[in-house]
């Protein structure tokens, strides 16, 4: 078992990183002084639900919890303002308190869903999180929790930190194929904004990471977690740093938007978006390098790299217009400057944007 | 104009009370380094835009800044996760960032409401109150906001505190006479938990306070703000001492949900909340005095005591054990152990509060 410490002053919590955890959550649970006497809720979706949740409850029961859980859809759809009332329902008919506490099994969008649910339920109860996919060692650090609305992604939230975070590398083996590699996606993010060397050590371990080796995973997962961690420490709310976690975000948002929430995963909509920052440092001077090394490991984990032809580049741009990072009007971008090094750049020029979107229909 | 200084640290902000301020709004919020680049959003009800809407527009497009309204049916069912969303759509489509604010313009309904749309949006942007309601003496400090749930008031919210409040006492000419005396209900609680004193003034100067002569309302709505204001101080989030403002609300918010809320206003119902609380202070054993005074202050500004006959006991009953107020299952209760003081009780059987609920049926 790996421990890391998520570093936020009083808000300060630990992520638990190991095989097997899941059914050992009660021990965890008594740890952290969670309450006996108020009732938990479990939040899921139905496809973890069927693989982890039955084990989940009967360890917390046996510990003497008092357990109960609502299963959302599977699918970025669930993050609506709708499911968070049903979420509310669901807590009161159960009887949750101020001092109950909200679970998140699952992937990002459980997270951020029952996670925004814990922000809000009586203005603030306990979270804890117990990620299931790769992509959720993203989600799990950093207390960013919101729900979706028809025009725009995670535009109705809160910052939240959980009490905990509970991530069992056994859950991922039931992750279908399409999910192992969006998650690396956040990861490959990781390495490119931070650290060269674990840009170079995903390259060399792609077959045992793509293979789910539980020490591999373990590892990617931990360093994912810390850079996140590291650059979350320095700014909680989002004032500075925190926005080169933004690398390929601005267009992947912006993907996600004109796609519905449906044809492209997350993971899949910033690999893209993160060979169009890549093509705009290019467009600033930067060197051809970073666009070939960020292309190649991307593809390596098997992302797409290349945006459908179908795709309207003014929609694009449109959805773009929306997007939280434009301040006051400028484009801003994450521009990787070179491989673990990014910039907040503000003179993005608006066509070279176009152009990138353009270009990213023809990669090969 | 009088200015009240709400201590919160980092958070704490101005209340700026005084007649024609609405008017003025624009070198207010100049003073408080509002962005003229990013839109504004006022949001309103139709009754508060149909008087006051367009003067606090025009004076804010005169000063430089762009500003959008949004109007929300008048009442209480305002207050609602769908409501939020349409606001969230609104902001989107006027083009808010990061940097804009979010403006309440009416009373509490709206305050709430917005609040929390303030709170949510891009996860928080900055927030002003412009109260024009008496009661909104008191949901304009503290930074509670929140929407309901069908099953329950205020369960969906944050605590998210506004840059400035804006109270101009001269709007309050323009409302219905049942909200007046509504409004004094909490003005009355302020002087109950906190300030035997404040509680003598309001009873010899109620003729002046119902015919709202300026001079005597911006007195009272000073000390009911400074009296919040103290608590809020003290307790931001509502750990401990913040409890006592809940003076007749356990029993008030059960009337309210059992009302769906329409029947009774807010602060008619904590107005029979409070005489609630005063009944049971004497099963404690505290003296009948409280009770009397109580009783006759809020008699006195025209608010009812008596609960309406048709009312279900049991349904009130269970409309309290949904109440946040009740922690692990315990009955807590804010009692009046003397006019000016109150104490937080633990040990308030189920039994005397059913009989006091009954009681209250038939109070004369
Ligand atoms: N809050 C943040 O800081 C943050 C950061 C990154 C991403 N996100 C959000 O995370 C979401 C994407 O996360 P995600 O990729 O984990 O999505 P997800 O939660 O939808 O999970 C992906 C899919 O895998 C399934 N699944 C999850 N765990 C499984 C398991 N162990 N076995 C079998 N199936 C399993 C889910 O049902 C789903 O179909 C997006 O909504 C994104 O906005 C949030
Ligand atoms: N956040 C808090 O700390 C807090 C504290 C107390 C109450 N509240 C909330 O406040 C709400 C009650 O507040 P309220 O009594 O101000 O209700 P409200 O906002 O509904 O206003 C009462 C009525 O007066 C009308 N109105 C408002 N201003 C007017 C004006 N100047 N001229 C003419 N008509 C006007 C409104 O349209 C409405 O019909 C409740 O939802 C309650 O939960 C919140
Ligand atoms: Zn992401
Ligand atoms: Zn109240």
């Amino acid at each position: 078992m790996m421990e890391l410490k998520v570093d936020l002053g009083e808000r300060s919590y630990p992520i638990y990183l190991g095989e097997g955890l899941l059914q050992e959550a009660s021990a965890y649970f008594d740890k952290h002084g969670i309450s006996k006497r108020s009732p938990i809720l479990i939040v899921t979706d139905d496809s973890v639900a069927g693989y982890h949740l039955q084990p989940v409850k009967d360890g917390l029961q046996a510990g003497g919890y008092n357990v109960h859980s609502f299963v959302v859809p599977s699918g970025e759809s669930s993050k609506s303002l709708h499911m968070l009332e049903r979420i509310v329902t669901a807590s009161l008919e159960a009887g949750l308190d101020r001092k109950s506490a909200i679970v998140a099994l699952g992937g990002g969008v459980v997270g951020d869903l029952a996670g925004f649910a814990a922000a809000s339920f009586m203005r603030g109860i306990a979270f804890i999180q117990m990620p299931t996919t790769i992509l959720a060692h993203d989600s799990s650090v950093g207390g960013k929790v919101a729900v979706n609305h028809p025009l725009a992604k995670n535009i109705i939230g809160a910052f939240h930190q959980p009490e905990m975070v509970l991530y069992d590398v056994s859950t991922l083996s039931t992750l279908p194929k399409r999910d192992i590699s969006a998650g690396f996606s956040e990861m490959i993010k990781h390495g490119l904004i931070w650290d060269a060397e674990f840009t170079s050590w995903l390259e060399e371990n792609r077959e045992r990471l793509l293979a789910l080796d539980p020490q591999a995973l373990q590892y990617g997962l931990y360093q994912g977690c810390r850079v996140k961690s590291l650059v979350v420490s320095e700014d909680e709310r989002e004032n500075g740093l925190r926005a080169i976690l933004n690398l390929g975000h601005t267009i992947g948002h912006a993907l996600e938007a004109v796609a519905g929430y449906n044809e492209l995963l997350h993971g899949e909509a910033i690999s893209i978006g993160m060979v169009g920052s890549a093509r705009l440092a290019m467009k600033l001077g930067y060197s051809e390098e970073i666009y070939t090394v960020t292309k190649r490991v991307l593809q390596d984990f098997g992302l797409p790299v290349r945006l459908p032809e179908h795709y309207d580049t003014a929609q694009i741009m449109n959805a773009m217009m929306h997007d939280k990072k434009f301040k006051e009007g400028t484009m801003t971008f994450v521009i990787p400057t070179e491989i673990g090094r990014v910039e907040i750049r503000s003179d993005v020029r608006r066509e070279w944007v176009e152009e990138v979107v353009e270009q990213l229909k023809r990669e090969a």
